[in-house]
């Protein structure tokens, strides 16, 4: 990475937001207004439309690539480009450079602030895929819901086991979530009931966007796969456990899933990950071939979760963990996804799976957390939580910190509405 | 419906589409030249974009509805524009309106034969799903991997059981088919081995297209499901047994299912197929009340499946099934898939499942018509089939058929091709 850099405008040391950040969002300066790609720095939105209407920010061979309402467009210009606007608005952004330091309606047109603006999803969502690949995540719902003696399945040491999820129900966070109700399936009772969910739960993972298409048939290579990701989020998995329980034999999670997903609004790059690269967990038995990796395939992600609830006047933080834990790593994900042959498009979205770490405190699911309502929680108002309650709000962060240089994802954060169906 | 229309060019009395079907697709002249809406009549297509384009055919409000590469433009219009525009052209094409009969360079402009153009995915599809709603097909799959005395799952009898499908894999009748290869266990070795199917096979089932999107968070009530449903196609869900095998617990299947999904090129719309509306199964227990619906809610489609060997002069019928033994309507389906709060998109493909008859010939795939092998078939040359070799090509076909009246879906036909990893 470029040694420290250092910007003119005035950057909080704990912003995830530093020069060395820059991630990719969709803003609009009023609710309704017009969509267009911006870029975080410390408290601040710049408007990358407005510095290439100025011929400041120039893609060769492609126009409008940031008068956008997604960033598909973007970052269908190829890494290439990726490298060169990220160079250019380092350049832009440092403290040497006069162009924008000291050209004050530029700054005043180009520069708002966060908390004046309307964020939207990032990107349009071209398919949405979950895995699940934290080994601590699938041992504990297995201890819970098969044997604990075999908790993890054969399957699950040999492939990123992942499923397809529903593309259209991404949403960015903020948006509240509506209490989902459905068919759920009581112990004490022969047939199911309509209900709205009584084990309303979050689960806690990050999710890589797809940045380079693939044509069916065509599987992407180990050795390539890095070159097909753009960038990462957080993904906070909106799960529904009793609606899934009685669904999901024999063809998966649906209705259970489909309600939420919610996303960060900030796309942090791979480039803006690459110091915080670490090696993964060591796979044992060693995968086969077409999945073997020999290099550093991680990322030290710090990620919490913390709950709020309307009688609190402040969040607690429920869960400190991880995404190094990951046993599989994005690129095996990726490829194994197209070994079979099917393709992928850029602004797909693909998810870890929960990432649950080794202690108790480090789980990402309330699920594992209170051990499916045997350990409730005990919130620091004194409040007792199993799974949520209508006006909890759950907000998830990550960040990466290495020789005083830290990159923020910012966090995914939205509330809970009552069920519009009630039991 | 509309008495016996007659269209003033010669339609043979067996074609797919008579004046009463009129089903939408996407053609252009040569392959790469540019797509537009086309209507089937007969042995030609007749071009909307150049009907439009001559006000023969305008909807009220929207521009360039025809001139498009998919059908979603024309689809978002409503359904009273799916009406007004089929009123249009029966009239267009009867025998009694001079406009297009007598007026030569308009004929020639307007009209192509089918075999002369290239027909595409009709749709642009926002996402997939796949339901399993064949109690037969279901009763057979249990019998087989699971338990022959409980087959069939608590929960299946009591919700349409779907999983989200990979909507970037759908393709249209005529692509050729990759055999995939991924990971298989033998049951003879402790760990998978990477291998190229060596069970693949198809479903035969039909998919119903949304024609109305809802808000995240509203479900459609089972009596306004209908109002959201814009036609069906035929839908072949290509599937590798031994890769699913392996891969689906717990979160269903995946690779299995991603390498191709083919979809026949017409879409029927619901109007034409309105005449041949017939009741479904009784549905036992009675479905919770979301689902509970006390209509004609099925259709007598008369499916069929061929398969033909590289080495066989003809095509051999291995299957012939109807649409009415589905189990859950396509209403119950999309009503059922929003229940939670999942929204719909407009190009939503939700397919019915593999639609197995009550006999043994009217079984929806191979896995079911040879009980995965151990009853192969015989072909007419002579030639067994356990699963699908390489060369081999299946159509499949539907139609309806009424007081002498047919509304006809043509084919989804494919070839599969050798893998591209071998063993
Ligand atoms: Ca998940
Ligand atoms: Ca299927
Ligand atoms: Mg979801
Ligand atoms: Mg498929
Ligand atoms: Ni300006």
């Amino acid at each position: 990475m470029s040694s420290h850099l250092t910007c003119f405008l005035e950057i909080d040391s704990q912003s995830d937001f530093t020069i060395h950040n820059l991630p990719y969002g969709i803003f609009s300066e009023t609710p309704q207004g017009t969509k267009r790609v911006g870029v975080a720095i410390g408290d601040w939105v710049i408007d990358l439309a407005h510095l290439e209407a100025h011929g400041l920010l120039t893609i060769n061979g492609h126009q409008d690539c940031f008068n956008q309402a997604t960033l598909n467009k973007f970052i269908e210009t190829g890494k290439h480009n990726w490298q060169k606007v990220r160079t250019a608005l380092q350049s832009l952004l440092s403290a040497e450079n006069p162009t924008l330091r000291d050209d004050v309606v530029l700054r005043q047109n180009a520069l708002f602030k966060q908390n004046t603006v309307t964020l939207h999803l990032p990107i349009q969502v071209s398919g949405y895929t979950d895995f699940y690949s934290s080994k601590e995540h699938a041992t504990n719902v297995g201890t819970m819901f098969r044997d604990p003696k075999n908790a993890l399945l054969p399957n699950w040491s040999e492939l990123p086991v992942g499923y397809n999820g529903r593309a259209s129900s991404v949403i960015v966070s903020g948006k509240d979530i509506v209490r989902p109700s459905g068919q759920i399936k009581l112990p004490d009772q022969e047939r199911p009931v309509f209900s709205a969910t009584r084990k309303l739960d979050f689960e806690l993972e990050t999710a890589f966007i797809v940045g380079k298409a693939t044509e069916l048939g065509e599987p992407i290579a180990i050795t390539d796969a890095w070159e097909h990701i753009f960038g990462m989020v957080l993904l906070n998995d909106w799960s529904a456990r009793d609606i899934q329980q009685w669904e999901y034999v024999p063809l998966g999670p649906f209705n259970a899933k489909t309600f939420a997903s919610a996303i960060s609004p900030w796309v942090v790059t791979m480039q803006a990950l690459e110091p915080f690269k670490v090696k993964g967990p060591e796979q044992q038995p060693k995968p086969l071939c077409y999945l073997e990796e020999n290099i550093a395939n991680s990322y030290d992600i710090h990620l919490s979760i913390e709950v709020q609830s309307p009688q609190s006047a402040q969040a607690d933080v429920i869960c400190q963990t991880n995404f190094k834990y990951m046993y599989w790593s994005m690129a095996q994900q990726l490829t194994h996804h197209t070994i079979a042959g099917c393709n992928v498009q850029v602004g797909d979205l693909m998810g870890s799976g929960t990432i649950s770490g080794p202690t108790e405190d480090a789980y990402g699911s309330l699920l594992e957390l209170t051990w499916n309502t045997t350990k409730p929680l005990t919130l620091s108002n004194g409040e007792k939580r199993g799974f949520l309650q209508d006006g909890d709000r759950v907000v998830m962060k990550g960040y990466c910190e290495k020789a005083g240089i830290r990159v923020g994802f910012g966090e995914v954060a939205n509330s809970i509405l009552p069920a519009r169906h009630s039991a």
